[in-house]
């Protein structure tokens, strides 16, 4: 039995006549604030007879609109395959996406990787594994393009198939300092048969990139719609990490070519680059089985409590400061999905290896965006808080 | 884990034209008999590192549509403060609401109760704490005045916030029978600034009291609707409880002035009083950590069971009866909400500490309602009955 | 705590015009593929003092639409009456309705079954027994026929209920291989009274009976509709197992009548019979309090592990093959639901005791249909898979 809460607060200080309208239509009416849930998170995990393992994880986030998230059933130490999951789990492009939320450094993934994969996850059969020394590890599947998280099932006679793969290595790893420092990269990528046939009966054509402005909106500020004509497509991701005690670097860049029927082809491409640091000399752990950033340990907790004997006692948890530039070009041919740069400033305070506060403000700026409302343009200033436990 | 299940049925033996209107739009057709669930909750509760806590609990009994409930995060023991929650929690005015529904001695809430404070719970931060004699006991915090139970988000530039408190005396506790007798006064109160501008792209005006028949009926039958103009309101409520054995009186008493822009200001107000009386000797314990009423253990269990040596053995359970009289006045100026009256007789059956059945009769009578279908006025007989568990 | 997880895949490879119409109400336009959940469930259940139980089990397949399934409270070991169950619970007939979907050998229920009980559980309280000797067990209660694991509450004058109970017998049990050779008979049948006078303002008419082509599509393509007039029903149903070691038989028969006011009374029914062969030896338990299925356990479980000393080792789990002939005559005066026939072949791949792979193959024929785009007949060939785990 395991969950999450997030509590959110979002506001729009600074929004010019163009990204008021990508949210609300009328270039006068600003983003309204939002206070909230981001996720409420709970569900069961477990194993059967050592060799199978099962999970169920529902958010109820939405309150009337449950959604399931990890939902699978799948065979551990499988000769030559390791592990072999069967169900709802993430596609395995996207460093960012991989990383749990719970350990993100900000509060919002990247326009590129969630806009190419939106949400993470479908249905699918996906192997992970990992070499004896841990110095390699992988995951590699088939996957439906559907995001059923809402629906349950996916209906239609085209199948929508992709398949998607990710190699990751950890070239580098402090053993004598349990990981402070480590050296991490990764080539992923996904060969993906969308359904832009428009043909009658058929499940909706899943070719379509969007995101939101790496934070909370109503709608999706950049959206390259359903691609008309899209045949199949072929992205591929470079993911890299270094981590020094403290400070941590990491660089994404996925490109994604779009083969599309009586239409003309189209790139879309992006990336982003972080550095962050911790004032309390804490540091982010990595996780050599999966590649992915591992649960943060502060090296004394928060806490400011009443005790019996000695009077109030306090602790400071774990500071981290952070700086992101993100970019993501949506924008090829007929298809405007609108090309987007933001720089965002974040601030963690882990109280405990469970909870934390997270503080984020961005400024960003989106051009060449099909007109709403007549605008192609504008820019934004975004600030974000979030209350976060884990357990 | 915990949860509970409670199963309800409702029939309306005796209702006329208006109280059929307000149910049902149709002076001619009475409501509809109900059964059902009232409520189907389960959810998970912790602590971490011993200074934080968490909950999340859920409401299935609607099927298709869940909702959250507590959802919070936490510390406690925090010096001056004791605990401190964040998240969706009860707002603090109103004993009978700050009851919970397991322990209540009637099936549904008092008019008064109910209509200012719908649902209780809102998304906000709340300080819980108590004098170590336990003689003292009090919670204030600021709130969200969305019910976000069934969206999990409030959007909207005007916050729409309150600030609330409760501060309440145990000022009698009968220690040497374990709290067979008690009193309780307590002053609750709200300062809450709704947005009653109608601003184009606001979230919608939460100057709204509204609650039904202190039974489940499809429509609400006292209801202001949104008040035009509403600026802020003010709300203070007084609460006082005895209990001498197995006999328990208690009294609640609230009044809500709304000041308006552009329109006359309002108040609205309304009480109720209850006596409860155990014809098994058995009582109504107390929490003076909370001020509220606590977990009734009956001196003999209810049981009829087919045992292996002795044949058939049974017991009684505890039996409660209690007659409630509530008053609310929702109708002033331009704002017809309607003045509602109504007398209950309660009977309840304690199977043990977690199950009991709870039946009861109401007759209540509603005027000055604003017209539907031409009609103001009308009086009604319901009955109600409902099986219970938790755990 | 416990749950379940079934992923399904299912194509329509061979569907003529008629069925065509019946699924997507266009001829030419053939049923869509499927792949998504079919069930994932988890809930809570305990008891309460010795002398109670309850249950919560949601159904969360369906992402945003959260269902319950079993909610119940109540009592064990009441002289003369055993346990008796207050809430929603399956109604008593139909045994392939009261095998569990972890125990069943076709992936989904025959016409006749699912038809006249369609979903099978309502809101009711209903009496479970057993003989002492094991030989005899029953189940009887009031139910009222409306489903509402979607929306939570019947709203409705006229009650629309339902007495209904099943008198079953283990006449032969082979005790000496611990159940590997018995013989089930049992009676069911319920007399119902639906509202088919189409009162306004009531309940929907709960007198109609349908079901989908023993497959998952989007509509049923054997439907009554809400049969007008309908003032009560009728249905007996009988039901025969036979199991010596790895082979089962098992054959049921349901009749219905329904008396109608203002139309003439019509009558429908149907049967199943099937053949079931484990290839490795195994067999299907049986619970002889419950007269249902029981949870099968492989002699040998599957698996294929990688181990540390002995390198790779294997197991086959425990493989079944079946076939089933089903039929349902939902057609007869003005109301032509549809006669059905079908064949299915099945192939079932135990993994362990909590863990298998199902395989149907599904052909059939629906004739004396209401017309749908003016066809009322068709055949079908439909294919599913289903990967399951429970907890």
């Amino acid at each position: 039995l395991s969950g999450r809460i997030h509590v959110d607060q979002w506001s729009f200080p600074g929004n010019s006549p163009g990204t008021n309208a990508f949210e609300t239509g009328d270039p006068n009416l600003t983003p309204q604030d939002r206070l909230g849930f981001r996720r409420v998170r709970f569900g069961v995990a477990g194993s059967l007879w050592k060799t199978m393992e099962y999970k169920i994880e529902m958010e109820f986030a939405a309150g009337n609109d449950s959604e399931f998230r990890d939902v699978y059933l799948g065979w551990n130490d499988i000769p030559m395959v390791q592990t072999l999951l069967v169900g709802n789990q993430k596609r395995p492009y996207g460093l960012d996406h991989l990383n749990s939320s719970r350990y993100n450094v900000f509060l919002e993934r990247p326009f590129v990787i969630e806009g190419f994969n939106q949400d993470a996850r479908r249905l699918g059969v996906c192997a992970y594994g990992y070499s004896d020394d841990l110095v390699w590890n992988w995951r590699y599947g088939v996957f439906n393009q559907r995001l059923i998280q809402d629906e349950g099932v996916y209906v239609g006679d085209h199948f929508q198939g992709e398949g998607a793969g990710r190699l990751a290595t950890t070239f580098w790893y402090d053993e004598p300092s349990d990981g402070r420092g480590y050296g991490h990269f990764a080539v992923a990528g996904t060969l993906a048969n969308p359904d832009g046939s428009g043909t009658p009966g058929r499940g909706p054509n899943e070719a379509q990139f969007r995101t939101r402005p790496e934070a909370r909106s109503t709608r999706r500020w950049l959206d390259t719609g359903q691609i008309a004509g899209a045949d199949n497509y072929q992205l591929i991701g470079l993911e890299n990490v270094w981590n020094f005690g403290p400070v941590q670097l990491v660089g994404e860049y996925q490109h994604n070519w779009v083969d599309r029927d009586g239409f003309e082809d189209v790139r879309f491409h992006g990336g982003y680059a972080y550095i962050a640091y911790f004032l309390t000399g804490d540091y982010m752990p990595w996780d050599r089985e999966s590649g992915t950033l591992d649960r943060i340990k502060p090296l004394e907790n928060f806490f400011l409590v009443d005790t019996c004997n000695d009077g109030v006692r306090g602790g400071w948890g774990a500071w981290q400061i952070a700086y992101r530039w993100s970019h993501a070009d949506f924008s090829d041919q007929d298809v405007l999905g609108g090309v987007g740069t933001s720089h965002t400033l974040g601030l963690n305070w882990y109280w405990n290896a469970y909870a934390r506060m997270q503080f984020n403000a961005i400024y960003g700026e989106i051009d060449d965006h099909f007109p709403i409302a007549g605008l192609t343009a504008g820019h934004y200033t975004i600030l974000g808080t979030r209350f976060m436990v884990d357990f």
